[in-house]
């Protein structure tokens, strides 16, 4: 086994190596939400294979016809031995608004030990410590102590369509003891953690429409019933006066967790963290629920976007022909997100006034939520990796979010499952000025190599 | 007195000329609300007054640096005789959605007898026959048999902010004894009315801000208070459960009309004429009211405009940083708009969850109702000239628009005020495919010259 100390040295050794490629890496523009990127979005995939290529591993490239899958290997270890297949994504959102990055999204400019990029951190910038750890380690051991498969996908972004197709006809070449998502971080430094659960989703378009046209306020203001006015008192129904999701039946399917089983986890938020840098207080809570819990431990249905006549400079009297809301609802386990979009479906359809015609469209793609144990070898060696590495107590926590693909791939691999990565809160993932800090490029690689020598200790 | 017979004859006679002036005044794009549009408004104020001076009238042009306001006279009748004061405006709306229209908004064309053109209808239609009206007579009987006053704006459109001002200053100039408004209309030809009434209107801006910027809703989806929710929950808060404004105070200063009062006007909506033409049954009235009653005898609080998130195509799973909406009460008489606008704003800022921050702005410009009396001088020489024109009762009605200038025009002038015009309902004014009928220019011109002529038998 390499010490740190020395996996340190290794990585200072090639620090200029390492950021001249991670900056060819960032500079592929690899938006696949938009088709004009296509060129680009290949570009950077063939790039990555090539990396990967070159410090050893078997590449394989599987084509879907929007954005190319890599799937890397090296399984000289043997059969005998761990098999880890690591996972990570490497398209981008798209960066508008651009005008309010401080610097082109797509050269990495460095400031105060950041790399501004988008995908610096999400999940460019995991992607490539990880692709750093297997050249480093496979260099200076020659053979890897444990079998690896690196599965990368390009459309992550956008909801991983191509992956749930080609993890099916891939399920052999999948199969691994353990499977770590590396699309993952935690609040800050002086917090590292491991993630154990996300939460599922389901998205809904709702459309409420009354007249044949965009009507005169004037003219026909009394006499219409206003698909604005009908919506906001419909989406005000989603919930009681405690906070509570109105909807019958939305919670039944949930089992909470007991007071013992929540003491394995880290409940905590930083609530002076997010006031200073998001600008406000948590409120939105239920009733009698914690912050914490109410963002990863419950269910909930957000209003993500609102449209309806006339929202430009100045004023238009008009009532719209239709209004419009997106709906999604963040799920825990044991609600099943195609129940969950019928249940809200039936309850905007029944709570609709009568002379609007209400149209609702569950987005196909949805996912359940994902929970793994943190009694499994793989959470064991991840907090010994990250206490290592860290030299800090280590969290074990859930987010709140969504990665589509992880329980479908913990599934068709059969391995024990959990998150890792070293993003940050404040890396600006999804927004202008995303970055990632050159010291935690260092510790992912670190943190990976060692994950990896760690595993090796395990009796299979 | 000029028969009718006889009037219809001199416009036929000139109807090629008619219609090609009319062609010339539509094809100026004399949208005031796009500064872009500043010479071509210019142009088309130019134009028209050249029109009237050729017709013999004394025209002078008040500028006010945005659109120039025409006042045109002929007081030859002299001090003894009747003065009516005529009210038209020649700046339309904007043509968007220009994909919709089947002709060029600025290229009249005439298809089944109606002439298509942004503006042909509102109000450059009613302004156009008008002038006719007043060239015509003015060459038939050399001489008028009262004293004329015709003053055209050009920003009706916008809020008639430039003549609002200039009123004050002309004051001495626009003195009369009777106002007539020519930008109204009736439901259809075989329901021939004159117009005594108008709802006010204030417009209010609504944001509600939680978050300095937009946050992931898997990870901040439970804590935030999303300002959508807020949103929807303040705006439902608008209304009870009966249709009625929970507005505290809003309805207080109203004065219903008496049965009495009521007998004078035509209160009748022709419901199946709007589920024909505009595709819904009437259903947004407070209970109890009939539909005619609450779109124009009670006060109303339309939702304009709601934004808020994301609402393209796809999703994006976003809590906005802020929400917004668009509010406007159409006000009845009594009810003052800076005391309602404030009511609102109040009522929005009590009701607005204390982590979230409300910014509520009242737009200026609003206007109050405007009522005449169906007892007039004015009021019975319209009566008569729409009966002998239109050989049909004649309906006397309110509309619940808004013509901001009218009251603040009423008051400057001291003469009793009615608004007529030959627009439709279905003219698609402000919309794609604005027309005017070709029958409806000769009515219109008959009208003007057989009021002018039935003023002028009036004891002054």
């Amino acid at each position: 086994m390499i010490e740190l100390e020395r996996l340190k040295k290794i990585y200072a050794e090639r620090k200029e190596e390492i950021l001249q490629d991670y900056f060819t890496f960032l500079r592929f523009p690899s938006v696949t939400t938009d088709p004009s990127f296509g060129k680009e979005v290949t570009g950077c995939a063939l790039w990555l294979a090539d990396y990967l290529k070159k410090s050893g591993l078997q590449v394989e490239t599987w084509e879907n016809g929007v954005a190319p899958i890599l799937f890397a290997q090296d399984l000289r270890a043997g059969p005998e031995r761990e098999t880890l297949l690591l996972y990570a994504h490497y398209d981008v959102q798209p960066v508008d608004p651009v005008e309010l990055w401080d610097s082109p999204p797509f050269e990495p400019t460095i400031r105060d030990g950041q790399v501004y990029a988008r995908g610096a951190s999400d999940d460019k910038g995991q992607c490539f410590y990880t692709a750093v750890a297997l050249r480093l380690l496979l260099q200076e051991l020659k053979d890897l102590p444990i079998n690896i498969k690196f599965l990368i996908e390009g459309e992550e972004e956008s909801g991983s369509a191509g992956l749930f197709q080609k993890i099916e006809e891939k399920k052999e070449l999948l199969q691994a003891d353990s499977l770590l998502i590396v699309d993952s971080g935690f609040i800050s430094l002086d917090r590292p953690g491991i993630t154990l659960g996300t939460r599922g989703i389901v998205c809904i378009d709702l459309c409420l429409r009354e007249a044949n046209q965009d009507l005169h306020s004037g003219i026909f203001g009394g006499i219409a019933y206003n698909p604005n006015k009908a919506l906001v008192e419909l989406l005000a129904k989603l919930h009681d006066s405690n906070g509570r999701v109105a909807i019958p039946g939305f919670y039944d399917q949930i089992t909470h967790l007991s007071p013992e089983e929540k003491e394995l986890y880290t409940f905590r938020l930083d609530t002076p963290y997010i006031e200073k840098n998001f600008g406000f207080t948590p409120s939105g809570m239920e009733e009698g629920i914690s912050p914490i819990e109410a963002s990863t431990l419950h269910p909930k249905i957000e209003i993500n976007g609102l449209s309806g006549g006339y929202a430009g400079e100045g004023f238009k009297t008009v009532i719209p022909a239709e209004a419009h809301a997106k709906l999604s609802c963040r799920l825990v386990p044991n609600q099943d997100p195609e129940a969950i979009g019928n249940l809200v479906r039936n309850f905007l359809l029944e709570n609709t006034p009568p002379s609007l015609r209400a149209e609702v469209e569950i987005h196909p793609g949805g996912g359940p939520a994902f929970r793994a144990s943190p009694h499994s070898r793989v959470a064991k060696v991840l907090e010994k990796a990250y206490a290592d590495v860290f030299a800090l107590p280590i969290e074990k926590v859930f987010l709140g979010g969504t990665i589509h693909i992880v329980p479908a791939l913990e599934k068709i691999t059969g391995g024990e499952t959990a998150l890792i990565g070293v993003a940050l809160y404040d890396d600006a993932v999804h927004s202008p000025n995303e970055h990632f800090g050159l010291d935690r490029l260092a510790l992912g690689y670190l943190t990976i190599c060692h994950i990896i020598q760690l595993l090796a200790t395990l009796p299979t």
